[in-house]
């Protein structure tokens, strides 16, 4: 009985280590939650480990929208474990001579998919430690030669659940290339006799609050108290779309029912709501380009 | 070589029963599903037990809709086993005085989040074992003492997975409170003389039935038969709304394509539909406050 | 100490062996998301195995659309390994006579529920096995009894949850029943003298992509080289819809933005697209019955 024991016990060990090795696969797409698309990546990455921790980030996307794509990963990213991989498809350019990549982050995250401005965000709030283009003859689904227009699934999450499940290392991901990613142009927040100037990166759609790109060690340099006010005028385009005074306060119950406030969003960026209520839509505004926000303590 | 074994056996066992103590962990919100939130807290949860396994609940939850994520839980919580964490943020009061609970119910669940009116129903559904206040000082992510926006991704996701994970008992949550729980007020179902009484607490969205709060164990008062039919009058603050008499049967297939029913849902109470249509769409019904239905036999 | 070792190791190995066995659960349904009842489900696949690895298909699926539901298997099933196990509930005979069945599939996977036409094409597109009927004495969740319009959660789930967890085999799922299924009748691709006829399975509703049920297998019969031009007409109820000639490319990019286009999608089907727009919306065209293309090499 005795000589049993030893296979036994490293086969169990094996078992053990290879589940411990799995870290976690977050999928991003612009396909929606009606179509089969989703559930077909997900079936590749499961044939490549049956164990594999899969999570959505959201397949909400706006089409096309590789910017809400690159701020998604920035709203969330930074709060999963290090050696999470996540797979991001908002790939207008699918099948054309955009690269296809793995970024390795200074956090120890790992991002998959085309290299078309996504990791915009990502790159700079985690750092970027390395870029490999996904080598496609050892990394690409078997049985997937024919298909070009579908790289979520016969590509990214292929090699995004191989990475995840440690069947490959980063190093067999493809080879090296230089130490950069595509990046989206935005104007970056700044501070400037007393007047803080950023953009509207994203309105929280769901219940409308505004977000802007100023984050909080720079508003802090006004050295805010909670109950000061501050005249916020938001533009469009140039043109004044908003102008108001709003008390700087810690929570949306700090205000009355319908009142607005001025606080700090959950990834700590200047941010103005309505307690209860949509600031954005009360006042027609919105996000990305040529929207930009002005910010300073009201006389 | 034998001496290995044993710390190799220890090792594996050990392991073994840390996956053993894994409890599912079940979320809801009023996020919806577009936004990069949901996927923070999970990040979060991932970040405690890499394998927990964790499940939504729904996100979908109209914004600020108390008594909607009080039934979603009813509707559900029942069906998961013994040792599952809910954890369920529809929280106006965020970052307010409003409570941070765990209730331990006597069927051996768990809910995290504020005590705002959220467990009204599976308080009274399961039974009150104990109420614990989170102690935001033991049971909090670290880093997150800035940000007072998000207690879900904070302190609920991150308390909800050490618990699901074992990685902390019910009593580290914090100190034990009276055992009771902020509850939405409503009106019971109630038998008088052969009328039934009660509220109309949601309508099936999707397909339009209406569901009642009257259970079948009352409604079995009145001795029903499949084929027997009642006179159903529905009120919306105290007027008439609609009235009709229905056949009582088993299920949707046994009237004919359009024809009206009365049944048992999936909860065992009383309900309304239309066999492959919207009773509540076609005679302009709703759910929640001020809707009330009467129930008898048909003469 | 040593006598512990062989039951520990047993015990060790027993568990090793039961996680093993498990297999991904899948699960579709036309409930949204907005309810409790997928959560439900869950609750009750969780209950038998609570690490089983369980997905979701969509829950979007248009109510009642038995076709959708079988198109979507088609779109995903084929990529999930072997043992996988798919409950499908678009059900609008629940709790009426139609047959609640397991279907095997040649390719090793298995579909839990009615038998009412759901799985015409992963039949057709995998191969029948073998059918069973699910004996609802043993496979029935406990307590369930006076339930008869959830079987998705009193049956399926509970069923595709022990059959994925290896709680029974197929074999103990029901009796045998003749190995077919309800097929949904449509019509079969054809090329006759040049001319490819076909369907209008799907409209890619997202982004608007022209689906066809023709194969590469007979669009290659035309022997086609990417930039050769194919007239398409498509069809309502045999009225001219739309036609137009249209450049046969690998990919979106190809051609330049709002231009035309005709592709083989990830189905390896003729499909037709606008880069970067809606060709379904821009022509008024949509999917299912009436719906037919026409495809013939441009003179």
């Amino acid at each position: 009985m005795r000589k049993l024991f030893l296979p036994l016990l490293l086969a169990l060990f094996t078992a053990g280590a290879a589940r411990a090795a799995d870290h976690a696969l977050v999928i991003q797409t612009d396909f929606g939650t009606k179509d089969g698309a989703v559930a077909a990546m997900k079936g590749v990455a499961v044939g490549v480990d049956p164990h594999l921790p899969i999570f959505d980030l959201s397949h909400e996307n706006t089409p096309y929208d590789i910017w809400e794509a690159a701020y998604r990963l920035k709203q969330s990213a930074p709060f999963w474990p290090a050696g999470t991989v996540f797979i991001s498809v908002v790939d207008p350019g699918v099948g054309t001579e955009r690269a296809s990549i793995v970024l390795q982050t200074k956090s120890g995250h790992y991002f998959v998919g085309p290299d078309n401005g996504t990791w915009t965000l990502v790159a700079e709030d985690l750092g970027i430690a390395a870029v490999r283009r996904i080598d496609e003859n050892l990394n690409r689904r078997a049985g997937s030669e024919k298909s070009y227009t579908f790289h979520g699934r016969d590509i990214y999450a292929y090699t995004g659940a191989r990475l995840a499940s440690g069947t490959i290392t980063f190093e067999q991901v493809g080879p090296l290339l230089a130490p950069k990613v595509v990046s989206l142009p935005y104007e970056k927040p700044a501070l400037e006799k007393g007047v803080l100037r950023g953009t509207i990166p994203m309105v929280d759609f769901h219940y409308g609050n505004v977000w802007t790109n100023i984050p909080d060690t720079l508003f802090n340099e006004l050295k805010p108290a909670f109950g000061d006010k501050f005249t916020v005028t938001i533009f469009h385009d140039g043109k004044e779309a908003y102008r108001g005074v709003l008390p700087y306060v810690r929570t949306f119950g700090d205000v009355k029912e319908g009142e607005p406030l001025l606080y700090l969003n959950s990834l700590l960026n200047v941010a103005l709501a309505l307690n209860m209520g949509s600031f954005s839509q009360k006042h027609g505004l919105s996000s990305g380009g040529g929207w930009t926000a002005r910010i300073e303590r009201a006389p």
